[in-house]
């Protein structure tokens, strides 16, 4: 292997691989955790008054490069803003501002730039955060694909809040937010002009309120993540590697709608494995694990949400999926890459 | 209009345009200096104590797509660190922390990788901060130019400081921190397989040093900028229409290396608007200038320092080269596209 291959992009097992290897030695990045957690006492500077409070500031980055730009029930620009919200919102952070940055292709219409900020400034209206800084690239006709875009964040943390996906806890319930699949079939069903009844749409959206409904509810919240690119099993099986428990989960408990079901049987895609945008999964100690339930199920971005399996002291590091015929099968992270570009 | 052209992404009038009329419009960006600064007491966040002491963070996006990736001097990773590192410190930020986002074209190769990175670990250590987060995205052969970068960065401001391309004052002496024209020069080199002998390097490197030692001999800077796409000239017309001042250079004193002068005389470039990475330039009160430039020159990095002009209170937003035969012509923003991903 000595080039970059499409799975490198997938969010799954070579994307790891390539972390580990390439990224880890050169760059300070501690988890694999959607924002990186600082103290403002680390940040070392006389210009923060020795008597002043410490508070954590959470960062993160994403690049959105979807095909297609414009897709059923959202586009590159909501995407793009929606993606790092929920990245913050996912370490219990409060999401506060964003920069945005787009790499555009010459020749990209004038209209459609108009239509994605626009696209673009409502998100950061639903997500709670101002859109303080740009930046604007524009290459030859042919060296990027339309366009491109980088947006990153910042957030603030509640001294009591602890969230990481190396925090779960054996005996954790493990609640899913929503169906599963809906935005990569979305953006599959565009890019190859596929006409499902009912229409599929993506699911891009912030979690800022639902989160916030869960922080005000609770602070024992040990592992949250939006299991966006590898689909649910791969944020599962990293969750349960890097907290060294093992998962379960029960098939016919994980809401599908089903025309996404239709679309993947047909297409024979794993809905496991398909990227989402905007839903959670989190882990919870057991015993507020319904109540927790309850109050999310009054947000409307979680009025499908359930319990879908347990951590547990077997088989540290694995997930296993209680099948809906009674077997049950190990899930590992994608490997290779399902559907490129999907955000 | 109705397209993007290359010129909208040259830093001069087209792009100040799409800024004006596509942006302005749907983000919060108040103002056109390098990073958005914002005061913690506007976090607006309860997670703040009140008896805490407020304090400012600066804010910057910027994505690179220089071609080619590897130029004398310099590569994509060093500059994407530089560059941001740079903009922090323009509006007179400690630069603590980035974030680095990779876009890779399917089949990059690994060991390119390997060196961009490197190149990035170094340029963070030399400029003082520390990459905490990072993301990558694949796409596919030709839907992307090899590698694009994103660096986005947070820095904190001292309580006294208050730099920005509007507060350049009538009277100010302005400096100019080293010669003009390397960086975009030894990239034009590279891409067109030019040799210049000397060869041109490009000035990439962080001001994090410079900018510090600066700040600790005065706090009186009222503008600074580097003046990176546009050149010079743009920059400086940038700080005479914000801040509503003339302003009055002088040809022969601005410093540029034989070796640039003549690519450009050759290619037909006016240095004034070849892009620059390492160099400042610096609007403060005349009677602290000769003092400043005293303690800038002892930086390697600024030992070309040297005082180019003044800010005067003739013709508002105009700025005139005094020529070196004597004549005086106005000088404008770059207009159009001279050299394409220069950064």
């Amino acid at each position: 292997m000595d080039r970059i291959l499409l799975g490198h992009g997938s969010g799954g097992r070579m994307m790891h691989d390539l972390i580990r290897d390439y990224f880890a030695p050169a760059f300070e990045i501690k988890t694999l955790d959607d924002a990186a957690v600082i103290n403002t006492s680390e940040f070392n500077s006389k210009l923060i008054t020795p008597n002043s409070e410490p508070f954590r500031l959470a960062f993160t980055t994403d690049s959105y490069v979807v095909d297609p730009i414009f897709f059923p029930g959202g586009d590159i620009g909501s995407l793009a803003v929606n993606g790092t919200v929920n990245d913050l919102c996912m370490v219990g952070a409060t999401p506060l501002f964003i920069t945005a940055s787009l790499i555009i292709e010459e020749g990209f219409e004038l209209n459609d730039l108009k239509k994605i900020l626009s696209s673009m400034r409502d998100a950061a209206k639903n997500g709670g955060v101002r859109i303080v800084a740009g930046d604007t690239k524009v290459v030859n006709r042919g060296k990027a694909d339309k366009i491109f875009i980088n947006t990153s964040g910042v957030g603030i943390l509640d001294d009591n809040v602890n969230i990481s996906g190396s925090k779960a806890k054996i005996g954790d319930k493990i609640i899913l937010s929503g169906t599963i699949g809906n935005h990569g079939i979305a953006v599959m069903s565009q890019r190859e002009g596929f006409v499902f009844n009912p229409p599929v749409l993506s699911d891009t959206r912030p979690l800022t309120r639902l989160c916030s409904d869960m922080l005000s509810f609770t602070k024992e919240i040990h592992s949250m993540r939006d299991p966006t690119r590898g689909g649910l099993a791969t944020t599962l099986k990293e969750i349960a590697s890097a907290s060294g428990v093992g998962i379960l989960i029960h098939e016919n408990l994980i809401p599908i709608d089903s025309s996404v079901r239709g679309a993947c049987d047909i297409l024979g895609f794993d809905p496991m494995y398909v990227a989402n945008e905007g839903i959670l999964t989190v882990f919870v100690k057991a015993d507020i694990a319904e109540a927790l339930l309850d109050v999310m199920r009054k947000n409307p971005y979680a009025k499908d949400a359930v319990i879908i399996g347990e951590a547990t002291g077997a088989q540290k590091g694995t997930v296993l999926l209680q099948t809906a015929i009674g077997g049950k099968r190990i899930v590992d992270m994608l490997s290779g890459e399902q559907l490129p570009r999907i955000c």
